[in-house]
């Protein structure tokens, strides 16, 4: 009588089938070479990931859970538990969801979107490129793709906006979700291009001197630039057919801004306070590796501004319960993370892999290293954190069975960024996104990872070859 | 001119002041025995809690500005400005907060305020005084105020919101902000009254065993007697003369409680999750200590049952940005002030007073180091943080200078807890009260601060007398 049960019943069934493959996973044997407690975490980490993949709870109940039962059953301290929640840049993330608010209230966003709108706003697919492209001209300049995520977000909110596509009447999917997911494609596409889009790429780059690899900023760009210009265009165009928006063309749309953008009349005072605002933190993000400021306290004093401006109010604040849902998930899981790699876990699957392929053919074990590289991925809470964790080992394994050494340190760095949109919390920049309500945490695991497999296969053979023949 | 100023900018020049006595703070010479560092988070944490006192800013502005400064000047680190956020009875508060929504929306905290306006209602004082007594009753089983105050505000709120004192309509004076300030204030004297209604008392009887001391779970509660019982009495009346509700007679208010629970009938599906939720996590939490369960882990998993049971939901998780503004003050406000405590301010000021009493008579000596010790909260965001240390330093220059030990230890102790509604963050017992939005952070300052006032003269008074006469 399976047929006749409730909605609430099968998600019941479904749950309690997640939890039970759980307990298996806790109470199987030990692997090798692994700690109990490295397992159990494992246990727990993977059971929370398959509850959301599968659909069987939503990614906050599925982490609140974890961090309790985590906790609960002894796995790990409380203070390993909740560090997450004082992580910079994952505070950075939350006051970026609060200023969005700020440059969609002020009128300002609703003004750049109009005059993108203006000029690229015939067709969806062409929104979808400018913002793609606007990315890439700011990302040499942003070493942090959350900071660049935080610039990004609020002008892709005002056009989905703007162009009739809300959250609250359910037309997500009429032009939000796409420019959302497009976006957020592109931002795995920026960071990979600039040895100084994302934080993680210059210390990789150091880290592979030890291996007399050296990589400068042209070296990395003109290696990166062939696969990228290819992935450029064809990144919006897949995701088109993938997860098509519901307005493809729109004609009229560009007459429409004029219109609107006639009707606003003046930049008012709130749009003036908001682009100083805007413009100073931009200014202080980009200097901010050069001087040492910290980029969450300069997100901090710019809300700061807001708040004494009445741009960003008390009444504004409580209605942020999504900016504090995404809080609690990403810290959760982050932590999770931190502590399986701590607990030795990472190293363990980065050593098998290496066992299992000892003897064999370099372009055979090229293609398996980045293919896991760009796999385990599904484990990691943090770009930064799997380079550390696995890029030298990767390299070593590599370079020993044969494999160019520029290729394979370059090829590791590349994937550190183009594997980002594999899980909604596979990258800091994914997070406000999927924060907004456009994009549902288990579209990420499927749309994501296509265009994971996307970006891996061009970069596996046009990147490859291009980098082999440039070397 | 001056009066023709509009009120925002009238704001803005008391914004303008409030900066520039900090900012002369800030320059003034470093007193003499103090690091600058430690005088320059004095200056930082002083003016925002000047900027609330004199409602130039809310506290959520002056906590945000504050601790951007603070990170930004090379005050605090990073890591030292957010650690509060990673603080686990924090993230308590937070957690508490939502559940409180759980138990409004199920159905469970009307039925439980209905029942309590049958048997009280016939008066706001007589609801006060029950809410208080109930307080009193399952304290002593409780060791963590804060948890606490997560079982008594629900039903607070679910009493205001059924008497038609709501935030949104403007209502909230009619009997809700009254009846939080009461429960408030009653948490302060029922931390008072037992050994184990806080987990700082038990510690601060251990550290009093070093002097010689001898302070027993009987001995505590027949010392804390008499004056908690006085201000029992006194406490609800005098808030209901200087913080008066609209509403102070409700003759038919049981009456249509009674029939509010006839037209609610049997107790629905939602409800009993509710309440075997509650429960489980009240024993749990109760347990905490001698099992060692993590209070907030009980938490989480709790909030993920009722996640589980769609009694919470991502829409109501929506609707929660007051509980994301209060957790950013509250743990920003707490990290400013372990660290003030940390860069040696608070000792440097205990050891400036001591040096002040040497050769005075100890009635004397009493007095000033209790005063001291009350208005000193001023400056601490943890009742336990001020106990850890000021409480050995005070005790010590009291037994020196003549005070009898146990006098002067009891009431050290006995002011951890009475003197905890001083400010809005003087006790994470108060916050999720404040967060609710029926109490103001300035209204604290000032009514907590005529509370504190009232308790610290009763046990100044009689509690002294008593103690002298019983031990």
């Amino acid at each position: 009588m399976l047929h006749t049960l409730s909605i609430r019943s099968k998600e019941h069934l479904l749950q309690l089938l997640v939890f039970a493959i759980g307990v298996a996973i806790w109470f199987a044997p030990v692997p090798e070479g692994l700690k109990p407690q490295a397992w159990h975490l494992f246990a727990i980490f993977i059971t929370a990931i398959l509850a959301v993949i599968v659909n069987a709870t939503s990614i906050l109940t599925s982490s609140i859970i974890a961090s309790s039962l985590a906790v609960l059953t002894g796995t790990l301290t409380p203070q390993q538990a909740y560090s997450g929640f004082a992580e910079d840049f994952i505070l950075l993330i939350i006051v970026a969801f609060l200023i969005a608010r700020g440059v969609i209230k002020s009128g300002l966003g609703k003004r750049i979107a109009f005059l993108i709108i203006k000029k690229f706003g015939k067709s969806t697919l062409g929104l979808s490129y400018s913002i793609i492209a606007a990315d890439m001209f700011i990302s040499p300049a942003f070493p942090s793709n959350t900071a660049r995520s935080g610039v990004l977000f609020p002008i892709v909110n005002a056009l989905a906006i703007d162009s009739g596509s809300k959250i609250a009447d359910g037309t997500r999917k009429k032009l939000g979700s796409y420019l959302m997911m497009s976006s957020m494609a592109g931002l795995t596409l920026s960071s990979t291009l600039w040895l100084t889009a994302m934080a993680a790429n210059p210390a990789g780059a150091k880290m592979a001197q030890s291996y007399g690899v050296e990589i400068s900023y042209g070296s990395w760009a003109l290696a990166a630039s062939l696969p990228i210009l290819l992935l450029f265009f064809l990144v919006p165009w897949i995701l088109f057919k993938i997860y098509p928006p519901e307005i493809t063309k729109t004609p009229n749309a560009p007459k429409i801004a004029q219109e609107a953008l006639t009707k606003m009349g003046k930049v008012s005072k709130n749009e003036w306070t908001m682009a100083a605002t805007f413009i100073g933190m931009v200014f202080l993000w980009v200097m901010a590796e050069s001087f040492g400021f910290n980029k969450t306290a300069v997100a901090f004093m710019g809300l700061g501004v807001l708040m004494l401006s009445n741009i960003f109010t008390l009444e504004d604040m409580k209605e942020e319960g999504n900016a504090l849902g995404t809080l609690i998930w990403f810290a959760i899981l982050f932590s999770l993370s931190v502590n399986l790699d701590a607990l030795g876990f990472m190293s363990w699957i980065g050593s098998n892999i290496s066992a299992m392929l000892v003897g064999l053919s370099w372009p055979f074990v090229y293609l398996s290293l980045i293919l896991s590289y760009v796999f385990i991925h599904y484990f990691f809470v943090s770009q930064t954190a799997q380079m550390l964790a696995l890029f030298s080992v990767f390299l070593g394994v590599g370079i020993n069975t044969g494999v160019p050494s520029e290729l394979m340190a370059l090829m590791l760095l590349f994937a550190t960024n183009f594997n980002a949109i594999i899980t909604p919390q596979g990258s800091s920049a994914n997070v406000i996104y999927v924060g907004s309500g456009y994009i549902e945490a288990g579209e990420i695991y499927k749309v994501g990872g296509i265009i994971t497999l996307v970006n891996t296969l061009v970069f596996l053979s046009v990147g490859s070859a291009w980098i082999l023949f440039i070397s």
